[in-house]
């Protein structure tokens, strides 16, 4: 039997590493603390700690958008790479044993100094809406001296998150990171993470997808800040001009592959009971890509990111189980059959 | 409206601090470390180490026997006091907090030094049972200085983990702990914790039975290991001897309380699927706990113990969720109705 580890690396991921402080919240909480329902807000360590002061018990799992999308890809069964900052602390032990659990290859060695490891505290509402405030500790430490030949290699597909940007050496560091990924023939994908981001950094972005990233994977909230368009239509008519590949969730409306004149309309699977969107759009992308790296129809990766999307939000937590795969292929030969 | 944390504490619990570290494991991998499924083992900081490599991904949560049973009792809406040592690290603040957050009393502030805040991996199986590896770290540091009038004061209820016996100070402090509650008035509960524990401490527990601990809190295993017998019903014969209360659970069997030659036998509650069986105990201790500070029935007790077990078997977790009370009283008096 083939070992994973001696395969190439299919998908890399470059992001946050972040600990995911989950907690259910009352009516009232997000208010009393001036948080804006379903948004990503960046605190500093003061207003982090003044937050988990007053907030519930909480669950404590590895999280961040782009690694949840590497773990998903390797729980899938992919070969998977990442590349994100912790400190030598404990949550930073947790955040790095859960990728190599996965057999994801980890590229960097934790902080022995500096900040302690992300915590994104994420407000899980009655109705399943999540709402993050995240403080980014040692991932702003990531630097362009951490992107090098050696810790990218030559992946076929390289996934950068858009709240990469926020931190002091992102915008560079992405820079070099694509600049490697031209070098190695490796394809690269851009994920927006969330449209308050894409505001803060949307010609940046718009720069990159020119630039280099040619796959855009987004909300219908962040592709409509990339493109300035208030309206899905129009913001469909305008990403046809892009050479990119877009793969665009929009909740329970399904989602939708856009590459020039080719578009794929995949409905949402209805479910009995959400239980928490969190990571809903992370599993979505590592179905989409694993189908993607294994050459399969654009319209089997939206089912396949489909399916991982749907199993997500019926549990607590942003990370998909062992074994979906196969389940999701049992289904479709069924269905088939 | 009152506020609780004006009003007299209701129950105190003394115990080790532990974080969980909870994950499922394929058949084989508890062969594969050598453990005995369902037990509890300690371990050292090199065996933790070693298992936490090969182990799979993992969500954190606290944790810890008696403690899980100090927050279901504050989630009920009872009043908590805690004292347990953790370490001034993220697991031991993340300890900490979902305790405050409940708004139990936490009577020792962090080490500043030495070993880690504790862990137990547990290992939860395809069947629900959970096998437990703990590595004690600052939990060992907990000491007779801990333990003093100011520390305890005079609750209603004191409640004593027998995993304290396996500290090195846990025979002394818990000798202090019973001296200070007998000159309160406080009624001393002792959890047995588990069989093995018993088995290593036998004769210090039925010293501190005859002694001062007027509750006994235990499972059939524990019981059985107390009075060396391998027959529950002749346990049973055996402990009508004792002036002891006596809270025995028995898993599916339900449990039965015994007072002498007072007996009350609550069957558990079917349930369609047992997620993990994490907690049950501490669960039901909690709840009977609840009805004995308020002056229930004996029955009662056994049924609102029964009924946080319940819930706790159902989902991944060892502690128990708000508004459990209020259903339980919803179902009680639609019932009675």
């Amino acid at each position: 039997m083939k070992d994973i580890m001696d395969e190439p690396i299919q998908l890399l991921g470059i992001s946050n590493a972040i600990v995911d402080v989950l907690t259910h919240v009352e009516d009232g909480f997000l208010e009393q603390i001036g948080a804006e329902p379903g948004s990503m807000t960046l605190i500093d360590s003061d207003r982090a700690r003044e937050i988990y002061d007053i907030m519930g018990p909480a669950t404590e799992v590895s999280g961040g958008s782009v690694a949840n999308t590497i773990a998903g890809f390797a729980t899938l069964g992919g070969r998977a790479a990442y590349i994100g900052k912790v400190r030598d602390d404990q949550f930073g032990e947790v955040f790095n044993h859960d990728l190599r659990a996965l057999r994801v290859d980890v590229r960097l060695a934790p902080a022995i100094d500096g900040a302690p490891t992300a915590r994104s505290y994420v407000m899980i509402s009655s109705n399943g809406q999540r709402t993050m405030q995240t403080y980014l500790g040692a991932c702003t430490e990531l630097g362009v001296a951490d992107i090098t030949a050696a810790t990218v290699g030559s992946p076929r597909v390289m996934l950068i998150e858009g709240y990469v940007w926020d931190i002091p050496e992102g915008p560079a560091l992405a820079e070099q990171a694509m600049r490697i990924a031209a070098d190695t023939g490796t394809t690269v994908a851009l994920s927006l993470s969330d449209a308050l981001c894409v505001q803060r950094h949307r010609q940046s972005f718009e720069d990159a997808i020119k630039d280099g990233a040619s796959i855009v994977v987004a909300d219908e909230d962040e592709i409509n800040a990339l493109v300035e368009c208030d309206d899905f239509d129009s913001t469909l008519e305008a990403i046809r001009d892009y050479d990119n590949l877009f793969v665009v969730t929009r909740s329970e409306k399904g989602s939708v592959i856009v590459h020039g004149d080719k578009k794929v309309e995949q409905p949402a699977t209805p479910v009995a009971e959400i239980v928490d969107t969190t990571g809903a759009g992370d599993a979505y992308a590592a179905g989409f890509l694993y189908g993607w790296a294994d050459d399969r129809s654009l319209a089997e990766c939206a089912r396949l990111g489909t399916y991982c999307a749907t199993h997500v939000i019926q549990h607590v937590g942003a990370r998909i189980e062992p074994e979906l795969l196969e389940r999701y292929e049992e289904r479709r030969d069924a269905d088939a059959g």
